[in-house]
């Protein structure tokens, strides 16, 4: 059974086969969000604390934080987030850079065992990330692209999985560290981007043996009605194996088909988590909680 | 690779592995619907009329007709029932009774191939409405329980539906025409009901190569939020090989399971169904259609 054990000081989470699914909350990333990446390069960290709370409320298990800012000194804001965000919390964090400094500076203020986010099978980037994230005894995504971009053949995207696991145990990092990345095209682009994803989360599973991650938004891209597309794609995605998402849990829709999925799987004993979430009227206690809102808006339904 | 095809009299319907999913329309069922039983027993069918017509334009392919009113003379209800859907509608009728003189009723009446819904694996049930489907050269719903009642073990449930299949077989009737209903527990009573569920989906396509059906609803019993449990389940059994339900879609939730489903699956070229559900704003012409108010629900959240 393989197991993904990711910490903060004080907590655990396991990315693994026969746990609930990890929801990896998206949302401390200012790529796209011209506000958080002006605040952020100036140095007001409200909003990277506010998305913290906000998103470990929803449900996510842990959070991902990026600090992406063009002309920006990534390593010290992306250090200075992590800081802030474990002072607050006690979600295990993805640190998420494409430079090697920020990677360094993050892994050097986290305390527990961090999630790497990401390695490729890039050449250049496997010499550089796998070293630094078997130092720290951290975990890594693999992201299956390589120097020729990324392969609209899912074989190759498997065989560049396959590479990065074998090049990881050659840095002494375990398949179980390796949590893979299989990048999921758009429906919308290409009518097999679903079966592909599917078949190939399957292989991964089953051939490798490791976890899987995905950004889930990506697979409704240039469709209406986005978070229902996103929603029958995660279910269906844990139902071929997927056990982790880097994705936005401030939505309804994408939440209750995580939680319907784990209960489906058998990984909601009882279906505890499920009426935690939706039990009407909820308890008190709990205001505020994503999965509160999600009770109301049924009722209105 | 299998299909069932059911027809009116001026439209074909196919169930099939390698076409969009069938949602049989569950409403005109009087069972727990006291206002249409007593209407259904003193011959008023406006109500009839009108769960016909609000699920084909939710996006029903087939409608369930049931008239298992207590102490009323089902055949000619059902009959009736069956004669004014077709006056109004071109979607093909699963005709749905327990009564073998009401089934008797409902396909002499009607105009295409039926789907009978249903038959068991108890002896006496398979002696009487086998020939029936045979002679009217119809499709029939097998659901997997026997004398025994339902069996918890999804390896019995499986060896009743081979059983009802080979029984099928020997009245001249078509694997292709036999579309089982593995009979779907709870989740909440069971928390292995859901992987059976997927299980028995994928062995009943892949070894007994038949199309399958559920009562979707009945997964959720008893849990809080079921719209989005019943949506869960529906993509996940889409993505084991589940290809038709008879639920009911008025839900949106459920439906855009099962339309999301569809893409993820390739069954939805060019994402066309979705984005006709699904486009905003809505085009003129269509009022009142299901897939609008998905639409519009959306903006709101």
């Amino acid at each position: 059974m393989t197991r993904t054990v990711l910490s903060s000081a004080t907590k655990e989470v396991v990315i693994g086969f026969d746990v609930p699914f990890v929801v990896i909350g998206e949302r401390i990333n200012p790529t796209g969000r011209k506000l958080l990446a002006a605040e952020m390069k100036v140095g007001d960290y409200s909003r990277v604390e506010a998305d913290a709370l906000a998103q470990i409320r929803a449900g996510a298990q842990m959070l991902d934080v990026n600090a992406g800012i063009p002309m920006a000194d990534e390593p010290r804001i992306l250090a200075k987030c992590i800081q802030l965000v474990q002072s607050l919390t006690d979600a295990p964090i993805s640190i998420d850079s494409s430079i090697i400094e920020a990677l360094e500076a993050g892994l050097a203020v986290y305390k527990g065992k961090a999630l790497v986010n990401s390695v490729t099978g890039e050449e250049e980037v496997l010499e550089r990330v796998l070293p630094l994230v078997a130092k720290h005894g951290a975990a890594v995504v693999a992201i299956s692209n390589d120097e020729t971009g990324i392969s609209e053949d899912p074989d190759e995207r498997f065989q560049v999985a396959r590479k990065i696991v074998e090049r990881a145990a050659d840095f002494g990092i375990s398949h179980e560290d390796v949590v893979v990345d299989p990048l999921i095209m758009p429906v919308g682009a290409m009518d097999s981007a679903g079966t592909s994803a599917l078949n190939l989360i399957r292989r991964l599973r089953e051939e490798l043996k490791v976890n899987t991650t995905c950004g889930a938004s990506n697979v409704s891209f240039g469709l209406p009605n986005r978070h229902y597309m996103n929603a029958a794609f995660l279910s269906m995605a844990i139902g071929a194996g997927m056990t982790s998402a880097i994705t936005n849990p401030l939505h309804e829709p994408e939440m209750a088909a995580v939680r319907g999925a784990d209960v489906v799987m058998g990984h909601d004993p009882n279906c505890r988590a499920w009426i935690r979430a939706y039990r009407e009227p909820p308890a008190e206690g709990e205001e505020g909680r994503g999965g509160r809102r999600g009770g109301r808006r049924r009722r209105q339904a």
